[in-house]
């Protein structure tokens, strides 16, 4: 028996390497061709589709990453979750619903059995979009970092920069159900400051554009902070050295600033690596992260997070872009902070 | 019964911070009162003071500091090492070795019973100063920071900078006798560097006043680095975080270039704190610490390195300057790299 797959889909492609900050021009939709679906494979239809700050290091040629770079000319990859329309893998049946690394396009044919391939899940359990956010990698580097990497404990007070942000709303909220006695963050503009407070459980919130870093940490954490959450790098890194209390520990999650991808901090001075003379003051502990390396925590970041969205302790937030011809403009957006929580494309058939 | 103690001392005092970079002139030798012994005390005439690198940031106002800052006006202090004249405390009579931390002073009055007080050594185990080198702080800073700060494993390859300074000459020994696998090392000057191969252990030193570090690493660690011994911050620390591998480990023990101390460094370009991206994308640990919270480990130190010593297996080194009057002046010297292992102050009555 001959399985009749799509002959070809829709997908992004890097057309050429950004010369300093991406633009749309330099992505493409093209038509490709799929290959026919092997013994053990899948064709699945993707419905949502990742977008992610740590994208933009791999659409540069130099920057080593910590998975492969994008390389021009051919599809962007990246996480998604899609339905089954076509198996060749007897526990995967059509109509299961996958998620997997070939985003960035609209049908993918992929083996059911690799470790990077298809994620089962239980739509009953959550919304879609919930398995690509608090329930997916997003949410698991935020539990990650708190529990496993700051080791975050009863009554600390933690600061998340990018806090509206997907990591940076998880972030938040576990913080609090971990035990954190104060959870302050940073984000661009005061909307999405207010939105920290009233929807995502901060006690304060402080818009990085509108003063140092350093000044706001002294009026929203006067007290100092025992765990930093970095999204960011940069005068935010600085300050929070500054602001950490003795045995302080910095999670390390990635360095939106090192790209000035937000426009209003484009030209930023550099920020001087000294500053790191705190740690030796404070005996200060930065480490740095990748979330696969954790798996093992899965099981229980999950079970723990179901539970809390069942509960309704938790606030599941996504930006939803339509289409794949937007999903350029997309990671282009959250790059320049467009977004409120996990940003997603949505692809309709 | 009265002691009769020697009614003053000459001390070294901080006549003004410096404005700048330090100079002999903000410091002076004074005549100072010396108090009575009470009961639980000891007159001690020291015979060789410590100079360090963290007497740097101490002399500035602002600078917040693990202990107290220097106060114009005033003697400065620091660790010593000297003998016993009179005591009222029958457990160290007179004649007596002990450390302590009252040093830049010729004779001090102390307490037998402070933790920060009399710490007596056996003068037959070690010259009087390898006490305030190999077997003082110096040596234990290099030991805590590779055993517990690093955790240093057997086959790493381990890198030092301001290697031919006094922590740095223990650490590239205390590494290689600890299992590393290869050590290298940063020095500044051509002469430093050859002492390092020669008399230190090391497999191969760079000058890092004649390249740039990152290319000093490329070459005499082609392979990468699983432990940075940071004595200096800067430029050889970014150049460090690209040089290691992923599991990466940092000890960060102290940050000479903050003071551009070096002359020929003065004017430096401030170095871009997101070069901690490396730390992201290599699960890298950055750890500060100041010895003093490490206590537990002296013993199984002392034992260890005293047996090292008697084995002739580990060499220890001093610069030695003469004179109380000449003691700002050695620690001009050390901040500019005058010295090579540790730097020492001797007294003679």
């Amino acid at each position: 028996m001959t399985t009749v797959t799509p002959r070809s889909t829709r997908v992004v492609t890097l057309v050429r390497r950004p010369d300093g900050e991406p633009r749309t021009s330099d992505f493409a939709v093209e038509e490709r061709p799929l290959p026919s679906l092997a013994e053990g494979q899948l064709l699945v239809r993707n419905l949502y589709m990742s977008v992610d700050p740590s994208m933009r290091g791999r659409l540069e040629s130099t920057e080593k990453h910590y998975t492969h770079n994008f390389t021009p000319g051919s599809p962007l990859d990246g996480r998604a979750l899609g339905v089954v329309e076509e198996s060749r893998c007897a526990s995967v049946p059509p109509g299961s619903y996958v998620r997997h690394q070939l985003g960035w396009r609209e049908r993918a044919v992929l083996d059911a059995a690799d470790t990077d391939g298809a994620d089962r899940i239980d739509p009953r359990l959550a919304p879609l979009p919930t398995w690509l956010g608090l329930l997916g990698q997003t949410g698991f580097t935020a539990y990650v970092g708190l529990t496993r990497i700051a080791t975050l404990r009863p009554g600390d007070t933690v600061f998340v920069s990018a806090a509206a942000g997907a990591v940076g709303t998880a972030a938040g909220q576990f913080a609090r159900l971990l035990g954190a006695d104060r959870v302050v963050g940073t984000a661009g503009g005061p909307d999405k400051c207010a939105l920290l407070v009233k929807e995502f459980g901060y006690d304060a919130a402080a818009d990085h554009r509108a003063e140092p870093v350093r000044d706001a940490l002294a009026r929203i954490a006067p007290d100092g902070i025992d765990v930093y959450f970095d999204n960011v790098g940069g005068e935010q890194l600085a300050a929070a050295l500054h602001a950490l209390r003795t045995g302080g520990r910095v999670a390390l999650c990635g360095m939106m600033s090192q790209f000035g991808g937000d426009r209003r901090t484009e030209g930023r001075r550099t920020v001087d690596i000294n500053h790191l003379i705190q740690a030796v003051l404070k005996r200060l502990t930065l480490c740095g992260f990748i979330v696969r390396d954790h798996d093992d925590l899965r099981p229980e970041f999950e079970h723990r997070v179901a539970g809390w969205l069942a509960e309704g302790r938790v606030t599941a937030r996504e930006t939803v872009v339509e289409g794949l011809e937007n999903a350029a403009g997309a990671l282009l957006s959250l790059l320049s902070g467009g977004n409120v929580g996990k940003m997603l494309v949505r692809l309709d058939d």
